[in-house]
């Protein structure tokens, strides 16, 4: 029999999708499953985009050219310059891409050779992992701490991970999936370190318009003299709630990561049309919009805060942005813990999932005692989950 | 400034794609394009999927399963059965991924580690070199010849590209670009060379439906005995005139290369939504439309042939499959004179874009002489696009 790739292998399973067979098998005995493992949220896509899609009027999906359709190239600048402290962005210097996860491979392949390395704090989206390994780079971890509530590292802990294969720093901000918004003197200095080693910044933003305690948000492309350095990650899921779209993209001043990226993106020939047309409309969505998810989002926030912390044994941060947490939960192996809350565990007939802590550290062994959720379902629901959290770390104890 | 890969820097543009700004700046001044540089039909996608995408009764737009929703795989599995004739497709033996382009990199970075080989018959599909390169894999091009209709060579010329690193063989099958329709013994030959040397057989079988002149298709899933080394690559796009869609697949009976598949398919979370519910209703469409948009390109086939070998100096084979063709043309330096047709030519306001043929080869220098032409546009267009590149190779040899 032919082999499979070592890159196959090795290749960990998603922290947040690897237990989907768990709750699908939960599903099937009757169980109601609270999905805190994804981002994926309730929260309706505006009404524009579904009249939008409803009223297409053409007769053959084509192909859109690679760097995505030119209005919506147009539109995506155009909402970006809105909060843009430094200068407007050019719809020459945005590539639409399949999601923001397309947007990540194209960046890493673009900027990154076989075993070049790219430091990245952790936590860390889990996917940047697999991205990076697609293309053979090597991810440099540097360890951010729950008890600092995952704030940067100092700037010599970056700098003695810093050799001659480096071509990058990536964070995301506001976190993915520790929630935390990174301060503009943290921002600042990063592009410091950056530019002071002539590398790559890359910054994943697609939370940044949820951010809850009036913190500011310092954009990566708001850095001046950063313009050769400095690339945005960008999508419309989170933003507008249309996470099946896989519409995203790639902002950077740097004409040449822009054109390199398109020789990648012209192997794919084409992002999805449909969601194109759609997401056109969704730039033109009322500016109250943001405003409403915002504050249902904080509601949420509070909320599970107030009830993780109020769990025996159960500590986590009340997180600035994004819509995840990180939780410390009195158990060795949220692993097994998250895989028996689907596989043994029921409370009224319903269960939770969770997203196990160490899938989001790079480094083996830490995040052991660590759960990420995401607060994306309405308060009742939030409520239940919690419920069935508490009663299960119960339970678990007592058995384990 | 900081550098981007070499990776990047040495990936060929697409020769489909390439020449986009040319034909953009040529349009700009006033000229009408004909494009047979780019597999973009003009056949209506069937109703039955604008009908569906107009009457989606959801109000989030959210990710899918990452291998696509089971309804979908089920139908996709049922609609390949049907011309199966050794056993049929099972829903779990299917991956859904953004278009035939993603299944093409999940499968490669699946089976082949960097370093790796895998051997491609050439001229090729363009964009296997750009999949491959993304993963640092090798590709070991395998030479054939406009003089032998692009017949696939002799075993023993396989064989002796066949090293401890190969772990593949792909082919796409009717054949993009030469139209060539592979014999049962050249499947059947292939098959064997797979099991002996314990390769990986990829067939990208995408324009099966599109066949011309009775000649049998054998599909790579109906080698008997070859079921852990055979994967086909599958798309909607062209079956259904639905290229913006970007909805493929990857099937084979090995669970394994499944298995590992769907791991860089959780990275990338969900192909796109939208389309997965329109393509749903498209394996409905009646029996019917296959046979008329069939017989629809076996006339324009007939009528590019014919144009085509009717200019001096200009030789092409009538494809037996897919809808492009390889045609010898009498110029030095094809990519030359495909700039040339969009930058400095016009006839009546109109001129022809075209893909090089020196773009298929991974060889460097063959395919100088040779365009790549897609029959995608109606008749009346096919015949003014050839008058164009008439009188253009008249004036082009006038000049140089």
């Amino acid at each position: 029999m032919p082999k499979i790739s070592n890159k196959g292998i090795l290749m960990p399973a998603s922290p947040i999708r690897k237990l989907v067979p768990y709750a699908d098998a939960a599903k099937e005995r009757g169980i109601h499953v609270y999905h805190l493992n994804i981002g994926q949220p309730d929260i309706e896509t505006p009404a524009i985009f579904w009249d939008k899609i409803k009223h297409i009027d053409r007769t053959i999906l084509e192909y859109s050219p690679s760097d995505g359709y030119v209005d919506l190239k147009k539109k995506y600048a155009s909402f970006l310059s809105q909060t843009r402290k430094y200068a407007p962005i050019k719809a020459e210097e945005l590539l639409i891409t399949t999601g923001g996860s397309e947007a990540l491979l194209f960046t890493f392949l673009s900027i990154l050779d076989a075993g070049d390395e790219m430091i990245i704090p952790e936590p860390m989206y889990a996917n940047y992992v697999g991205f990076a390994r697609s293309g053979n780079i090597e991810i440099k971890a540097l360890t951010c701490h729950f008890e600092d509530e995952f704030r940067l590292p100092a700037t010599e802990a970056f700098e003695a991970l810093i050799t001659p294969k480096t071509k990058a720093i990536l964070i995301c901000n506001p976190n993915n999936p520790t929630g935390y918004v990174y301060s503009n003197k943290e921002i600042e200095r990063l592009g410091k370190i950056a530019k002071e080693h002539d590398l790559f910044l890359i910054v994943d933003e697609v939370y940044r318009e949820f951010i809850y305690d009036n913190d500011e948000h310092l954009s990566v492309l708001d850095l001046p003299g950063l313009e050769e350095n400095a690339i945005l990650i960008d999508s419309v899921s989170k933003r507008f709630s249309a996470c099946g779209a896989r519409i995203g993209a790639i902002v950077t001043r740097n004409k040449n990561v822009i054109a390199t990226a398109l020789k990648f993106a012209q192997q794919r020939l084409s992002p999805p049309t449909l969601a194109q047309i759609g997401c056109n409309a969704l730039f033109d969505v009322e500016e109250t919009y943001f405003k409403t998810v915002n504050d249902r989002y904080k509601k949420r926030r509070d909320l599970i805060y107030e009830l993780l912390n109020a769990i025996d044994g159960v500590k986590c941060h009340s997180p600035k942005g994004a819509f995840y947490t990180i939780a410390q939960l009195p158990v060795k192996d949220a692993d097994h813990f998250c895989q028996w809350l689907l596989e043994s565990f029921e409370l009224n007939g319903e269960t939770v999932m969770l997203a196990p802590g160490s899938g989001f550290y790079s480094t083996p062994g830490l995040g052991k005692n660590e759960v990420r959720l995401a607060y994306v379902l309405k308060k009742e629901s939030i409520i239940k989950a919690v419920a069935c959290l508490k009663e299960a770390l119960r339970k678990y104890n007592s058995l384990f």
